[in-house]
């Protein structure tokens, strides 16, 4: 057994090449076995087995960095440097984080969780290096998909011009999270292509030439080592001409071809790119057949790869949904994705209408612009960008959307708490980042049905519109009616003397389950469903909180600059004399764990929120 | 007189070359007439003169979509489409804008202001075109500059792998706003080389392939009409390996030579890149030899190039000689700007320090990561963007910075109200969108002097820190103390009974000039220096609050989330008992004017405020 031998970093060290592929296997029966239990990045992981053997192997890790760019495949790193029992309660509150954590170890060496960050950090860390007159690695690990992510193409730029030495390892698997478009991915095929090549020799390289666009490529194998690593040196290649010497392309599953590539690539002084060629969900076939299924998964059978646990209709099912029926009425729709299809629940709108859906890759940049463009076109473009990512995109819905007042729906999945993804990946900010932003509608539907109300809405009004909705699906809680909606316009759900509450979107349920158990003790409380952030309904807010004086808001967000600002500054501006219970994230980064156990850790349960009226 | 012959959109279309060259002059003479007086975007005008004649005679701007990237070089195309008059009294209050305004014209068909989004929008429209079945041509006009930032990029990507028809013409003058730094302008410099190639026949194409990275391009010439506009095809080449058929380079000042290629670009039925060489200030000698000067310039002397009116001392620069000064002592010191190296005030320090100054390109999310990188090895990057292209990296600031809580210093250049540049560059959003992060500490110095020990503080506090401060100099009025910096701490300037006025930054100059006006009524006001939007000094503002009962909250930003928020926030959250009168933008895009009319059009003025508090 491989995996007893190792315990703490570098143990992985002591291991012989036999050793290694043994542990390979026995790491890839351990992330299985875990995360069909736990849920995670399965697929990914088992992708990175023996890249991340053979990189740990070449590299010293408490010298060497390694950023691993998204950082959800860290997992068989996190093994390997002392957290291999800890991986059992991995994304699990107060258990470990499925992405690289600095405050859990010094391996890990920089924080990721977004994409396409891991090239500019790494570029930060090697000039500190140089300032320093340190001499140690630095490594940035990039997936295919990452690289169509602006940031990642600005930093590429700056390595290249100013000739950093430092070592990018391209993991080209053919797919982000969803199959990857991008002109960047055509580029990359054609370097796979030469795979053949190298291997039929003088026929390949007949067939080489004959791809138009490729030309004639000057390429030059160079063997070295007993194993003869073929290293293709295309030297008119996209890397190259930027300033980035390219190596590869290597199989990411044979350890000796990686460790003699590496120890290649740390011998430049300068920028190395190494194209590493891997396979999504390697070695478990459930994920091999369907990776972007694997990709973040629940439990699962290990047997069958089914899902365990039921999966109810989630709101990205019925956003999809709404705007298939949409869309089969109105030509004018649509869709826009970045590389989230599935998580968006836009894969049934692709397959109905694939010549108006567009998944644009992990660029939410471009995403709102080319939405915006379509708009100012005549088009409707729906965006649907999930609530953390949108921050990527915060520039372009001010100045090509907002600006323009450009009739783009700009749906926002996965708003508020997401649970086990964690800090990186929590909902927490839009509604305040958004809230600044002129022209621009909030809406926060309830449930389902207020959802799809929403979309309709959202198309009359010609205007740019923001629909927040959280991950996962509606409260059990069966609203009797909903009335046609009225922009700015919010809805009592049930009326009171004694008291104002006021939910919007996830938490108006929880507001209405707060005002039922009130009942008991003849705490007699109105429930006001906001439904518009913005513009807000001053008017029935304010009148009812004249009404009872006492308010309660619950927003599932920050409580800097969302709904509960909202509600203050009404107070302050109109001077009422109230007495308020404000609940929110109070302005701290949110680690991982179920939503549910978040909201109790930062007091934002029921049970609390109780307790706390009573007290009034 | 050739320009007399130009009134109307496609007027250009009836000159013959002959004409057209004459226009090209008088165009120049023109702009430097009008810019000499107004101030404005000249150099980069007098590069696309020709290029700007030779779209529209050869494209109907009826119809077809030319998107002008930035959008500052956008005269040429004004006086072409019926404002050639207007352009007298541009950037000016109620004039027309100095960027393209779907608003003025439908010939400005797309607005833009920040960079690199034309790529976008372009092939948003040219989608939209396709799915109405309609032809006309989109063409996106883009600088090399702005190809260095990401979301161009990643929308080339886009355009390369959906083969969709559209021209984009590279208007490459090898610089953007500062000297253009990065792999793309190594890439687009080989390509420049090749006009020598074309020329030199033999010798050249021998001395292009001893270029090492390029190793032997295949290069193919096509002659192709009378004039013989040479065409070099590079089929190995970036551009085309992602997908797009590459054209040039051509002479950027040679009107026949563009109209020939241009049409040859509308032939084709995919997207095409046209490179076309162009020289920013063309014509204008002091432009020619000082473009970065003549980037945006104010008024100056036709004949000497000198800028007229005294330039005062501005926080640019008082943050530029503080930083030098700084680093003089702490070699951990590094500067990172993003293609603003003169406009920030770091000309100095990249003199000086040249080891430790970063000049990324237009890549505002790769300067905040590669900052983070730096911090977390142990450098202290001071990082300076302009309040409005923050926007641009809201998620690095989020993810890499704050959530890591490491000490980059984020200085904020041209805070709040910028004036002739107008909505898309007025800084009022960033206090809104910087107060939701966690972990941030805001500051907002009243005067040069606080700048610089704010500088010093931010050093001090190892934590992520944003300073802000707005475009222009101090005022006048000098404050007698600067107490040593207490982190969260406000600052009592006068005190009083009557009423509370807050300040912070630029408005505590306001807040005090209004107080001295009130003591000639009697009024006896308290003024404070918030100095901290984060950690907000709550309880001296509380207790000043409940012994005036009166406040007065004055902010150079929206007022949705900023300063008059947070105050809000407090009295509602206190129960407190106050009449308030609050300050700041309403929820508006603000329009080009000097910050003088600007804040008396919406309110701001001193005279207003006082007779406000008179009224209360």
């Amino acid at each position: 057994m491989a995996l007893e031998l190792i315990n703490k970093t570098n143990d992985i060290k002591k291991l012989n090449i036999k050793e290694k592929k043994i542990l390979a296997q026995e790491i890839r029966d351990y992330l299985v076995e875990v995360t069909s239990k736990n849920g995670g990045h399965l697929a990914s992981n088992l992708g990175v087995v023996e890249l991340t053997i053979a990189l740990e192997s070449v590299f010293d890790v408490k010298k060497d960095k390694i950023i691993w760019d998204v950082g959800h495949q860290c997992y068989i790193h996190k093994i390997l440097n002392g957290r291999k029992d800890a991986l059992k309660q991995i994304r699990k509150l107060n258990g470990i984080s499925g992405f690289p954590k600095t405050s859990e170890s010094e391996t890990d060496c920089f924080n990721t969780g977004h994409s396409s960050t891991s090239i500019s950090a790494a570029m930060g860390m090697a000039k500190a290096r140089d300032l320093k007159g340190k001499d140690n690695n630095v490594i940035a690990v990039i997936g295919d998909g990452a690289l169509t992510g602006g940031m990642a193409l600005e930093a590429l730029n700056h390595v290249g011009c100013t000739q950093t030495k430092m070592i990018i390892v391209l993991n080209d698997n053919e797919m982000s999270i969803s199959k990857n478009i991008s002109g960047m991915n055509k580029l990359l095929t054609r370097l796979r292509t030469k795979k053949t090549y190298r291997k039929t020799n003088k026929k390949g390289r007949k067939i080489i030439s004959s791809i138009p666009l490729l030309g004639k490529p000057i390429t030059k194998i160079v063997k070295k080592g007993k194993d003869a690593v073929k290293q293709v040196f295309v030297p008119g290649m996209y890397f190259e001409e930027i300033g980035i010497k390219y190596l590869g392309p290597v199989d990411g599953h044979n350890i000796e071809s990686l460790e003699q590539l590496l120890e290649k690539a740390k011998a430049f002084d300068e920028p190395v790119l190494i194209h590493v060629l891997t396979k999504k969900g390697k070695g478990y076939k459930p994920a091999e057949d369907n990776p972007s299924k694997f990709h973040g998964v629940g439990p699962f059978d290990i047997e069958s790869g089914e899902t365990t646990g039921k999966k109810k209709k989630d709101y990205s099912k019925a956003f999809g949904e709404k705007l298939v029926s949409m869309a089969k009425h109105n030509k004018k729709i649509v869709a826009i994705t970045a590389a989230m299809r599935d998580g968006t629940g836009l894969g049934l709108f692709a397959e109905t209408y694939p010549e108006r859906f567009y998944d644009v890759g992990i660029a939410e940049q471009h995403a709102i612009t080319f939405a915006a463009g379509l708009a100012k076109e005549g088009m409707i473009p729906f965006v649907n960008i999930y609530s953390s990512f949108y921050q990527r995109a915060y520039d372009q819905v001010i100045h090509d959307v907002c600006a323009q007042n450009l009739p783009v729906v700009m749906c926002v999945d996965r708003a508020g708490i997401v649970g086990a993804d964690g800090e990186t990946h929590q909902g927490i900010f839009d509604m305040s980042f958004f809230r600044a932003v002129p022209n621009l509608i909030i809406m926060c539907p309830k449930n389902f049905k207020e959802l799809e109300m929403m979309m309709d809405q959202a198309i009359d009004l010609k205007r740019p519109v923001v629909i927040r909705f959280p991950r996962g699906g509606e409260s059990s809680i069966t609203f009797e009616s909903n009335k046609r909606l009225q922009l700015g316009k919010s809805e009592i759900l049930k009326e009171g003397n004694d008291i104002t509450i006021i939910g919007i979107g996830k938490t108006v349920s929880k507001a209405y389950e707060v005002s039922k158990e009130l009942e008991k003790d003849n705490i007699n409380s109105e429930v006001i469903n906001a439904r518009y952030l913005k513009p807000f309904d001053r008017n029935q807010v304010k009148e009812s909180i004249e009404k009872t004086k006492k308010v309660v808001v619950i927003e599932d967000s920050t409580i800097l600059g969302g709904l509960c600002s909202t509600i203050k500054e009404l107070i302050a501006e109109e001077e009422l004399n109230v007495k308020g219970l404000y609940y929110g994230y109070k302005d701290k980064f949110i680690p991982h764990g179920t939503p549910e156990e978040l909201e109790k850790k930062y007091k934002l349960n029921n049970e609390k929120i109780i307790e706390d009226i009573k007290g009034l």
